[in-house]
């Protein structure tokens, strides 16, 4: 037997397929347990399977570095274990956030409630194909949730690791639900709640629906899962939570302006579903009685088209939205690398992390 | 001080009472965690707490006698932790199993979906009602699932024991899953299926989609936190499946001919959403033409009225299928009575058993 060598952190592309074998793995677990109930049960593998072959592991990244960048000579296998957890509770809140915003897309493929009433559809079976869509979706993101847990307790680490690291997944999870059904109420309230303080709402509902549990979370669970001192895990927060949201802007931003061949989902989606982000906020504070008839007129309307969402983009860009979102995002980066340089972290962790935010908000899908 | 007297396993009224103590406080603690998030998350909590008020508390009951059935001197307070932790459990299945049967109604209140429905009216807010009233259910339901395996990691247990329980819990969840997505699926293709088989696929879904997690699960889930032996685990499988059959099976007799005022459903209810239950399977392996042709008409029409669901009734107990349905209710109490009775267990668990049996089968609600 060779002795060990000393553990070397892996590389971005290793960690990635490193993610997706554990995910293979822990999914063919899964479906012996669902074949016992019967093979009729496939489908709904197939639909997850789909969904998780996807996606950039940047979740499972921030946790793997947010580990390794606390220094020592820790075991990689545990951590990726861990890490690849983060996907499945990801692709849980992307499943059932699809099937509350009734999205068609994601990913470039059809969403998974739209897969179900395919199936519906093509067996020619009886009642409603969208009922049977929404259970197929509302059960498939059930299983991503659970098994998200269920492959976090699988990591090899201490179990005094493991509690620690409990503690972040389960504010994590709580806080994710929460920001979810504050993006809902932010929809359906906002022309009440009026304009003054629409930023600030909007940038609320980013931080908790997706700049924790995109980032902050992640590094968080890593650093706890190695031990990481109080000082870094704050410093972790700090660059967590301002990457976090130059990472949602950009999708705010792609989500409108974005190119569809790159973003996998039809241009001006989150304009047809009336989502209430910042870039929308900024225009309605900013706006003259003829921009905001138009924002009110058009945004949120299901039959929005190709001319609706030209019109709603002029808007954007004319208010100066577009580039206050711009300067946000910019800002933000701007605190995310500071903080990074500054904090005591092991220099491959830092050039990964710097690396990560290129990655988070220069992308174009 | 006092020395520390013996345990002794509570009384059914008292261990209730811990399970909602220890739920209440559970509860308040998520409530500052979703806080911060935002003040306007209070009504997805007021959403689950209403639900988590009512219940029988069967699954923690089975739980706790599970765990005290293997004898020794075993201390109260981690199990009664982990048994209210099924409570989260299935409020999480119930929250989203009415969205999925867009039922009206749970345990005699509005359901979840329907709740936020309400509030959604009352405020007067824009866009879709159901929409939101969807919305708000999937992620109440994603909370307690979340919830229920936090609470779950907090008894107070020693880690090897919570790594036994963690192997039960996380089986019970997928196949709860799937055997949800088998009821779904026996509904939409059950015309296409045929009558041969109907009773044999409709008690598999009972197998997996309730005898599993209501009785067999609960079981094995205190009795592996004890650390029972293979042989009292298996009795334990054996009678809390049997148990499981009769008490889902007594379920859907009362879902037809029960009575309102006491099941808190409405008459009919599972006529009307067409699910397809043994006492279905029955009928319509022995119909003559003219029953199946009511069956066919009536069964899963949206508009099913009193007089429907009256020949709906005849209908099932002119094929017998009511008398068969009771005859495996009570063939099914007999196995699990006689498993009992030759099983290892202590004598203060073989009695509570006992009692519970006769609570999951003969009620009336």
């Amino acid at each position: 037997m060779q002795p060990a060598s000393p553990v070397q952190p892996v590389a971005t592309s290793d960690l990635r397929r490193a993610v997706s074998d554990v995910l293979d793995e822990f999914l063919r677990d899964q479906a012996s347990v669902l074949r016992e109930v019967s093979e009729d049960c496939a489908p709904v593998l197939d639909a997850i399977s789909a969904l998780l072959s996807g996606g950039k592991r940047l979740r499972p990244a921030f946790c793997y570095w947010g580990f390794h960048g606390t220094g020592g000579e820790l075991p990689d296998e545990g951590i990726v274990t861990a890490a690849a957890s983060l996907e499945l509770f990801q692709a849980a809140a992307l499943i059932h956030d699809d099937v509350m915003d009734d999205s068609d897309t994601r990913r470039g493929q059809p969403a998974a409630h739209r897969r179900f009433e395919a199936l519906h559809a093509r067996s020619g079976w009886d009642g409603s194909r969208e009922r049977f869509g929404l259970a197929g979706a509302v059960l498939a993101g059930d299983l991503c949730l659970g098994w998200s847990d269920e492959l976090f307790s699988r990591a090899r680490l201490a179990p005094d690791a493991l509690d620690r690291g409990r503690r972040i997944f389960n504010v994590m999870r709580t806080q994710l639900m929460g920001g979810q059904y504050l993006d809902m109420l932010e929809q359906a309230s906002s022309d009440q709640r009026g304009t003054d303080g629409a930023v600030d709402r909007a940038r609320r509902v980013v931080t908790f629906k997706s700049a924790k549990y995109s980032i902050e979370h992640p590094l968080l669970l890593g650093g706890s899962l190695a031990g990481a001192s109080t000082d870094l895990l704050a410093d972790y927060s700090r660059f967590g939570l301002a990457l976090g949201e130059a990472f949602q802007l950009r999708d705010d931003v792609l989500g409108v302006f974005g190119d569809p061949a790159e973003t996998g989902k039809p241009a001006g989606d989150d304009l047809r579903e009336g989502k209430r982000t910042v870039l929308i906020g900024l225009a309605v504070q900013a706006a003259d009685p003829t921009q905001a008839a138009e924002v009110r007129r058009l945004l949120g309307s299901p039959e929005l088209d190709a001319e609706g969402v030209e019109t709603l983009r002029q808007v954007l860009v004319d208010t100066g939205a577009l580039s206050g979102v711009e300067k946000i995002i910019s800002e933000q980066v701007d605190v995310a690398c500071a903080t990074l340089d500054a904090a005591d972290v092991t220099e491959p962790a830092r050039a990964a992390l710097h690396e990560l935010v290129v990655a988070a908000t220069s992308r174009r899908s």
